[in-house]
């Protein structure tokens, strides 16, 4: 068939996987121009606190000082929201609406080398820049008023990021985000349909299937989901049942960091280093026992153009890539 | 309060409204660059038919011949979509995962003029643009595998228009997107509770209230909406309350229009000509019955930056453009 309407195992929504144009995934691979690399002159990361960063929460190697850091976990200099003090926000009306005060957390990992992007770390600073964000986490989740912390990093001004230096964030805010409630909702609603978690089900169907498959390790996998939304999506999955990030094992997340790497590596060389996202999947922190069905993972985002009218009005993307053709690419 | 968390009365989902950055919507309104105006000469919808493009399904005025259609109304060159021939496409599966051909329609609206914009053209005939629509709407819906019809404009290349001159799209789908069932639900949520749609409390609130408001005539409202998931977002909205676009009597689509125009032109004038999406949301088409708690609608959305990966991962957006300063920069 020429155009594919797919739906997702776990929201239930629809995207279009298009087909028509047979020369796109070969063209969407030659989309990005040069990257322009900033000088480590006025950097401001290289040395972050010299520059007006606040204090590391914690850097890497423990106890390391100024000038042997690895890796340094601090807040955000301009942060969207305020810093909790304690106590939760009230919510309030405002006319019709429904509002509070954003408090919440949005902290950084900052890595010390300016040209070594997360593909090009050593696999121990690698595990350790995901490890900082468990470590983190844990020290927020005891703050009872929040409920939901992301982590991401967006890689070139297209993908958001206004600093060059390498460094991945996160945001802790005090409600769940509906697009993760919604997921979470979908993995709840299949595993009591199926008696399976629905991650473990794709895992086990994209092993045998082969076709969309990148790579795998003992601890975890990467392939173009078939519910891919946008062009040469990949998500990274580990293959045992997690349900939370904050609680895998170090042996589990350094496997899921090696296959981090591995697919970013092939992103950044297939696609001729485009601007990316990628971004953490994992349960809410409230309620823990009631998540247990969920898969916590790691997408990847290359990011290839905004989108248009169609997309905003409907939140249905029109993917001109088979994830298989992408594979396939990706691969290489 | 410096940012807040505000809940969508609609779908339940929250937006951080973040101000901490005073000068941001300034700076917003200076981003854009002066618009690149592709010459008259080569462009494919001067004579559409001559480039390729296919006959048109109707054109404005009715009747008119190649020298003297306003308006033409004609499938789509490049569509991601298949034409359904009569019968709807089966779903099956494919390992775990629900699939279906992508049978659907994708129209568009071609203006006469290359210079004229939806809000320079004559109310005539900006009107006879949605009412173009309304009778492709009313075409389409006797096909009873369409589920869904979106109807927008990409306007400039970073919305995601390939081509300059003017011109305006809908696509029908066989499926209702999440996105738009979750619109819905929370509309019918609000009906049962309060009695009430919630778009008319949302327009009588704003009326009131003043601050946010851009335009008001007989028949529509212009306002920035207090849940704004973007920057300078713009809501257009029938005063009256029509749960569906295709069955808007002329004079209240020829006063929505006429919003529409205002709305255009300010965000045009005072945002330094950027580009941007607008698209209508509507009732689905099927179980009308169902959905007269619903109030049809146009957004504008400015086009400023792609979104960066907390936004991705969360579909939480963080809007730096306080709506009751935009409205201020808006209404100048």
């Amino acid at each position: 068939m020429s155009s594919e309407l797919r739906q997702d195992l776990v929201s239930g929504d629809w995207i279009i996987v298009s087909t028509n144009r047979k020369d796109r995934p070969r063209q969407f691979a030659k989309i990005f121009k040069k990257r322009k690399v900033s000088a480590k002159s006025g950097c401001p990361f290289e040395d972050p606190q010299k520059n007006g960063n606040p204090e590391p929460i914690f850097v890497y190697p423990k106890g390391a000082g100024k000038n042997d850091w690895k890796i340094q976990i601090l807040g955000n200099k301009y942060p969207a929201l305020s810093r909790p003090v304690n106590t939760c926000a009230p919510v309030f009306k405002n006319g019709p609406y429904t509002t509070t005060e954003a408090l919440g957390y949005q902290d950084l990992a900052i890595t010390r080398d300016h040209h070594k992007n997360f593909s090009d770390l050593p696999l121990i600073e690698a595990t350790q820049v995901l490890k900082g964000f468990q470590e983190r986490y844990n020290m927020i989740l005891k703050d009872s008023c929040i409920s939901y912390i992301s982590i991401f990093q967006n890689w070139g001004p297209t993908a958001g990021a206004s600093v060059y230096h390498p460094h991945y964030q996160s945001i802790a805010i005090p409600v769940v985000p509906l697009h993760i409630k919604i997921s979470i909702n979908g993995s709840d609603r299949f595993y009591k349909e199926h008696k399976k978690c629905v991650y473990c089900v794709m895992i086990e169907h994209e092993i045998k299937n082969k076709r969309r498959i990148i790579y795998e390790n003992e601890e975890a996998v990467v392939f173009t989901p078939f519910f891919s939304e946008s062009p040469f999506e990949v998500r990274v999955l580990p293959k045992k049942h997690f349900s939370y990030f904050e609680d895998t094992p170090e042996k589990a997340l350094k496997g899921t960091a090696a296959a981090l790497q591995y697919a970013l590596k092939k992103v950044t060389k297939n696609l001729n280093d485009p601007d990316y996202n990628f971004f953490i999947h994992t349960a809410p922190i409230k309620n823990k026992e009631k998540h247990t069905h969920y898969h916590w993972h790691i997408e990847i985002r290359p990011k290839f153009f905004n989108i248009a009218g169609f997309e905003l009005g409907t939140n249905l993307e029109i993917n001109e890539v088979d994830p298989d053709k992408a594979a396939k690419i990706l691969r290489k």
